[in-house]
């Protein structure tokens, strides 16, 4: 099951972006801009960066997290994000003798299905591990592993892009095991930056609306809206 | 098996690229100084930015490649590489009702495990139909999908970072499906931009040594060649 | 004053996006998926992807532009443009004995410090020549040339980037220049990528209001729209 | 003259590094990894990192740096770098009564044109000042504030684009003030990750030979190489 662990992180983060935020508009050198600093100033500082949308300054922090207990199914999505930097568990190198795999809820609410899929999953392991001991390198016996293998990995990624990718991957039409990789993302960031944690949100939270094609129920959608108009 | 088609690209690749460089050493216009240029220009210029390592006119030529035929575990690493564009068949909104896989060259070559793999493979499929079947959507479904399983891309990449991307994944020490991958792209490249396609190659071949761990053959590793030179 | 040529493309790019946006939900291959797009298929598939913001197929198509005439203050703010390719005309290696620059409209519109700014520009190219001719490089000469100086250079940049990157610059709180050099860019991609085109706007047209401090009357604020709601 | 202060970055930052880069070879999860890691380990793991070119473990590193007099052509060649993020003090919305700017030693080398030249930067600004009192936006009277105007700004980069960058800008045919901006920039970063900083040195050294038309000295070009080989 997927289990997220803050590493490290910029240390200070939401006071980093407010002094980033004012060089941009001031006179005066950084030394000076940090100093004068107060806590009330960062807060109003971050909240009219937000309601303006000029994110740069979110840039400047990181969050770097071990993520383990992820499919490669979902490893596999979420390295789509470019802007961010992974370190992830080599199938080439390393051998997995030992194998943990995910099974999606859907199959474990279905008992028949579910003894159907462990027993596939254990099976392909057990040609997994035999082709090894034939000799087969562990880059090429692992073909035959299921998407459902485990992986761990670290990913560096900074706070403007953490609120883009969440916009998108924490809509709930998004795949299950994602969503929950990121909500635990969120966690983490809660416990050390709260006011950062709080704009990590589905995107209809800043369209007002659901841009999918169905909605959760949380916003309708741009063509419910409209529907939803008096004709004049 | 992996099958590469160029389905578009910047057309004139060389002079492109050539245009380019000019102007950042030029002191007239961009029209000017393109119809100045002579395809012995063009060559000339070209040879001088790859001697130098002035590679950045290179991003201005683009290759958007069609890529089927090669597994999931190859895709996963492929899209590693960030700076590229990507558009892959997706899991979770396609069902696989027919099922292509690659089988490795090793595991190929011992008939009683080829036996064994295509057995397994199958029965994974034939179990991914079963859940479909079952009212399991093919999102969920994929995970007992193997490795193996074969995907579809579009990917749109540079020339500098196809340069880039070549010069790691047609090592002879990476995997071997993405050295084919890499293969096939170059002959594609080969076909319309020979220039270009005579720089993807392997990293030795600028380092003038191999820094990996155990040589090809190719070029001798920095240790080797420390030891070769007479003591004095 | 700004020049923007169109020097090269991705050939037929709607259809490209299309074939690319197909790819991730077909069973098919791509050469199957290729010959079946009618042109009124493309047009659906396109203003599918734009109403779902699913953008990621527009990366597929670059446009490489040559761009004349704009000020090193403009040229500053473009190349922090992350996803694109710039070739810039250098100030180190090309001495600029012919010299253009750029006059802001407010000082045009003032003739008396019309007057002032042409002197003190042309006095400041004249110190440069006469640094030149005693021996000082051009690279460090260049020290004393305003802003306004005009510069050369060479973007590619792909559909998508381009999306967002005129929601920000076709915005008329932008500066007036770079507001004039991405309508030019949108003018050159009109007349070969219409659809395209026709997605190159201010961010207020996603977002239906405006996000800066005071509108340009095109659409009201968000604070502007919350007052106009009845109290209930 | 550029001043530059380390403002923030990732805590123990050489460990991160070795976290990271175990993770990739590892079948335990990242706790266990972190535990077992000796000041020693750390060390031998880094340095192997370096000698075979696995770079990306070094991208988890960021450092945040405060940027102060530098002039705006320094500026202007910095934000090419796109792999980072950078905050920048704007000429839009700051209005710059008081004016610091940068004088190349080649021209205070010559006590005449030094004299012209501070005069030359003296008058525009003067202007400067004279078209905001007449109502001109600070945005527009910029345009004739010289290249040599001071700027600040804050920039973060990772350790692995740090060593990139570094190997292009510390390298003496670079321009001067570039040059001297990243050795500041490797003398903060010398305080708190000594390994790090090792490796930010001019390409030469990993080449084993300079790639410029003429060398510094410091290695032989290429041609050079070629031509003391004896012929056999």
């Amino acid at each position: 099951m997927v289990h997220v662990a803050l590493i490290t992180y910029t240390p200070d983060p939401e006071r980093t972006i407010a002094v980033a935020a004012r060089v941009s508009v001031s006179a005066v050198g950084i030394s000076q801009l940090s100093e004068k600093l107060t806590p009330e100033m960062v807060k109003r500082l971050i909240d009219r960066l937000i309601s303006s949308g000029h994110l740069s300054p979110f840039e400047h922090v990181n969050f770097t997290f071990a993520i383990e207990g992820i499919s490669r199914v979902t490893s596999h999505q979420l390295v789509r994000h470019r802007i961010a930097s992974y370190t992830q568990q080599s199938q080439r190198y390393v051998s997995f003798r030992k194998f943990d795999y995910v099974t999606p809820p859907t199959i474990s609410a279905k008992a028949e299905l579910k003894a159907k899929y462990h027993q596939t999953v254990s099976d392909a392991h057990r040609l997994y591990v035999e082709m090894l001991d034939a000799g087969i390198p562990a880059e090429d016996a692992r073909y035959v592993l299921p998407g459902a293998a485990e992986t761990i990995l670290v990913m560096t990624m900074n706070a403007r892009e953490l609120m883009h990718v969440c916009s998108l991957r924490l809509c709930l039409k998004a795949q299950w095991e994602i969503v929950a990789l990121f909500g635990k993302i969120k966690d983490e960031v809660e416990k050390v930056a709260p006011r950062i944690a709080a704009e990590l949100k589905p995107k209809c939270y800043q369209l007002g609306y659901c841009d999918e094609a169905k909605s959760c129920g949380l916003f309708p959608t741009a063509a419910e809206i409209q529907a939803e108009k008096p004709s004049s």
